[in-house]
């Protein structure tokens, strides 16, 4: 079944578009978190980040910048975040993947975090080193 | 001055590295998060997403999509999130982009957000014109 943002990017269903390519589509957020909410989604139809194409994942690094200074022209918020959800767990609402892109303004409106920072694990080299493989078998 | 990111992409700082190439280096966050914590960097020194070049953006896009699965596979954890902070006020520390792959464990480690959702702006459409210009001037 496809997801709501593959009938958005079908045209099914309308959005307030602000930039597309032939991998990517941009549209305001329907329910802003704050002024200037906008989501960048790849057509390609994958829930999480991971598995997208690598076409689908540079054509969104480079959507991702343009889309960010369009954001900040035309709001004059120089502040915000940037994020990505996989899976329920983590708060992803979709299961299509999608970067959200939010303005952080004066007057705190914007995303809030809960930031609870540890310590280095003892085994980091093993760990760093396990990760190290993984990415050689992903490229 | 060069941001700490600069002096561990100089090989001046030690870190546990997961990932290079010519235009990203990755590698583990010293203050997790959560386990497999991972911080995705731009070599190019910009402070914020989208003051970055176009090649820099790209390589950032294909460098998150490795990495992340990189994360999934060592730590056996499919859900994370993505997390990009630009300026102070958006929760910035190290003032040269970064981007963290976070994983989201099922005893609730990881990132947690504060979301609160509003409606559409009356001008919706106006302001997605606008963000639209501006990003046909940042292509």
């Amino acid at each position: 079944m496809p997801s709501i943002f593959t009938r958005i990017i079908n045209g099914e269903i309308p959005c307030h578009r602000v930039y597309e390519d032939e991998h990517v589509i941009a549209f305001l957020d329907i329910g802003p978190v704050s002024r200037g909410h906008v989501l960048v989604v790849p057509k390609e139809e994958r829930v999480r980040l991971d598995q997208l194409s690598d076409a689908s994942a540079a054509a969104l690094g480079r959507a991702l910048r343009i889309v960010a200074a369009a954001v900040v022209k035309a709001t004059g918020c120089v502040d915000y975040n940037v994020l990505q959800n996989n899976g329920a767990a983590a708060h992803q609402a979709v299961m299509h993947v999608h970067f959200h892109i939010i303005p952080k303004y004066a007057d705190g409106s914007g995303l809030g975090m809960k930031w609870n920072a540890g310590t280095a694990p003892a085994d980091a080299a093993e760990l760093a080193g396990a990760i190290a493989a993984g990415a050689r078998q992903a490229l």
